[in-house]
Parts: structure tokens; sequence; C-alpha cells
């Protein structure tokens, strides 16, 4: 597997610095969020990455599909233009986190996720985009997501689409502790739905928020090179994507953080 | 269902005001926690309670088997001792956080888990108590439980021993997240392995640590009388035991907890 950068990771630093810092230490994938292409259009981020000799290995993020301050319409139409951004940026991956519970209830919020997906299945394989349901750890299942589990983005994943339009995105920091994760990737493996694979590492304790708990590999409990070895089995041949929030990690100068990111991607995944 | 509070959501009250602070207000179950125990004794706690007309819902807790930092055996005879205390409190369930992570892989921690309470379900069962193993929410699966699903816990209470000595403790907070919680739920009921059923709420942004970011009942997103329902046509037929970890309860004079705790009871629960 290779090493991509989730640009979250090394937010210190805009778009040019980040491709030009992974370019000259021989990184050649980056994921990047939606704000880039605010920022520099989606024609302007691909070029910035293609210039620099690298490619996109997924966008972060279409989603929210349970949100009642915009209506249905709204949400897929922001979906839609997503998906064009994705390829736009010659990446084949939209990872979706799907969207909390918000004043639904979880079956309620669990079926307009899938309704939402199945939706708009067709308009991604058509553009060559895979949605990559991630699911989200549980203490995230309120606010951000109700897609909880590997088993249960799978099963979303098979009944929005085939192989080619819905996949999940397996995150290490998010599935880790599921009793149920083997059976999962491996049946995510055998349908071919494995999109993209995260890696950070568990730490506790969790700050207040808990969003920006995620710590660097190797400094938490997760053991990452058997996740590496579990994707690789179930048949994944992507690279491996670095993900992390941390506010230490974001207060050092970029080429520091992106150095202690390759140290331990090394140590801890190859 | 009857209401019995966990002497946690009160923990502000010493035992004896707590059992008289229950006993005006008709209430008749406490789930006690073992420094009660180190507080008063066995017997001195069983009497406070017996006096004042209560009984002991559940004692809190053993486990913590996965410990590195005493031995087995060690840990084995504390929680017989446990057991031995739930006997003379004449409550019936003890319950068990099982042990987060430590040093170990998660498959070593949960054997561990699965070996230690199948060697201590038939000294549990001599004693007319049952073990309740306690799924906690998988963000406490690194430092206090490698048990994160209900499924999970009765799959482990299945192998463990006969229903008279292990069961499961269906705590709301831990599990309401969970896709596979009705099929738990119904599996428990079904082989009659429901020990305890506790509440609280939900509520985001979680505090540092997340330990006390339980909310009193109706402040936060979990459906408690669908719950409730569930565990109901399940078969369960005790009490709800209210078990709430929430510095701003903590901060008020005892009896205004204890009366807010009753009118959420009342109005989310029955």
């Amino acid at each position: 597997m290779s090493l991509s950068i989730n640009r979250e990771s090394v937010k210190q630093w805009k778009l040019p610095e980040l491709v030009d810092g992974c370019a000259v230490r021989g990184i050649t994938g980056v994921g990047l969020w939606r704000y880039d292409v605010e920022a520099y259009g989606a024609a302007g981020a691909a070029e910035l990455v293609r210039d620099a000799g690298l490619e996109v290995t997924s966008l972060c993020r279409g989603g929210f599909f349970t949100r009642l301050d915009r209506n249905l319409e709204h949400n897929l139409d922001d979906n839609r233009r997503a998906i064009d951004e994705a390829a736009a940026l010659e990446t084949d991956v939209l990872a979706l986190v799907c969207g909390g519970l918000q004043d639904l209830d979880l079956r309620t919020a669990r079926q307009r996720v899938a309704d939402a997906i199945t939706e708009l299945a067709p308009y991604a394989a058509e553009r060559g985009v895979r949605l990559g349901i991630e699911p989200l750890h549980p203490m995230f299942c309120s606010d951000r997501s109700v897609v909880s589990t590997l088993g249960q983005a799978v099963e979303l994943a098979e009944r929005a689409g085939p192989a080619e339009a819905v996949g999940v995105v397996v995150d290490a920091y998010h599935v880790w502790w599921d009793p149920e994760l083997d059976a999962a990737v491996r049946r995510a493996g055998e349908g071919g739905r494995i999109v993209a694979f995260q890696v950070s590492d568990w730490v506790t304790p969790l700050p207040a928020g808990v969003l920006t708990g995620r710590a660097l590999m190797g400094d938490g409990c997760i053991r990452l090179a058997e996740m590496r070895d579990l994707v690789e089995a179930a048949g994944y041949t992507g690279p491996v994507e670095v993900e992390i929030f941390n506010d230490e990690l974001w207060a050092r100068p970029g080429a520091e953080a992106l150095d202690l990111i390759i140290e331990r991607y090394r140590s801890e995944l190859v």
C-alpha cells in the first residue's frame, strides 16, 4: 500500500504548500476536502495537485442526509455538486459522512440515509465516482453519522447500488473496537466495496467534544498493521490515507507535522 | 416497571441520606456501589437499606478482568468478594464493567474477560447472585470495557454459564446507537438474561474524558420509552434504574437532584 495524506492532517498548510511538501518527500497521493475546491475551484485544485505530480485519492465529503435545516432536494443537489467536484479532481472516491440523528428517531434517520444514497448512486456511477459510506464511531451517532458500524455500512452499500457506485470507507479510528469488524471487512472485500482505508490512532482521555482526539499512529492502542493486513487480505489495493485531527499536530510547522506522519507510517504500517 | 436510584446519580448524599430521601418519596429500590460497602460494611449497608424499607436492586461493580497491574487470582478474589457483598446486600445483581484493552490486543483482552466470567459463574450462582455483563459504549473500549455491544455481551453470557449465574445489564446510554440492538435485546430476553435496565440520556458535546456526559432523561436523544418497551417485551420485569454521572446534577442539593430524577422518570418512562 502507498501513503496518501488527508489534507486535514496538515491543515496548517494551504493546498499549494501541501502538494509541494508531499512531492519533495515522494508522496504521491492527497485526500482533499471541499474547502480546497472552494478556495481554488475544482479545476484549479486539480491542476495544483496534478502539476506537483500527485493524485487525489479521495474527496471529503458528501452526506449529512439527515439535516432538517435544509430540504432534501437542496441536500441532494449539494451532494451532486460534491460528486462533480470529485470527478473534476479525478478521484473516484467521495467519502460520505451520513449525518447525525438530529431530531429524528434512529430508524427514520437511517432510512433517510439509505434513500439518499440510493438516489445518488446512478449519478455518481455515471461520473466514475464511488460513494464511500464511512461508518463513524458510535460516539458520533447523534451529531455526525447514524451509520455506526462497518457491517451496517456494507449492508447499506449493497442495497444502495452496485460496487461501481457505492462502497465503504474503512477508517481505523472509527471501527477498531467492533467485535464484528473482521467479518464486515471480509464481506466488504468480497463485494469489492472497500473504496478507502484511513488511519490514525485511539488515545484517552478524549478531549471535550471528542472530535480532535485522533492521535498519530503508534501513540494509541489500535493494531494498525493487523488492520492493514485485514483490508489487504480482503482485496483492497488502494493507498493508506492518514487522517488525523489533533491540535498538537496542527500547532507544529507543516513540514514537521508531515515528517512525523511519514515516520509513523513507516514504523507502524510498512 | 418500578424506579430504582443508582446511588452514583445522587453521590452528593451519603447512604443514610439517600435511603431516607428515597423512602420519603416512595422509592423502593437503590443501586449501590462498593464504596458504600467500604463505608458501612456489607451488613451495615444492608441494614441501612432494609430499615428504610428499601431493597438493593444491584451492586456496582465487579469486573476489570483485563488489568495488568494485578494478577488474575487477585482479581478473581476481589470479584468473589464483590459477589459476597452482593449476597449480603440481598441483591441478586452484580454489574460487571469488564475492563479495557490495557496493553493487550482485543482478542486476548476479550478472551480474558470470557475466561474470568466462566470461572466466577458457579461461585455467583451458589450465592444467588447473577453476574450482569454490562456492555459499555465503544468510546470506553480502550479504558473501561472491551465488551462494547449488547450482542457481544449476550454471547459472552451464554457461553459463560446458565441464566441463573450470568446475564446482561442493558444501559440505554451505552447501547442506544446500536443497529443490532433490537435483536440483541430479544435474544437476551429469550434466554432470561436481562438482569438490569439502566437509563440516562445522551447529549453532545461530550465533556473532556466523556465519563460525566450522561444527562437527565429527556435532555438528550435516546428514545427511552421505546427502549423500555423493548426490554419489557423481551420479558424483563425488574426496575428501571437511573444511573446518571453529571456534574451539574451533582452540584445540586441531593433532594433537588432526586426530585428532578423522579420528575424525568415520570415524564419519560412512565
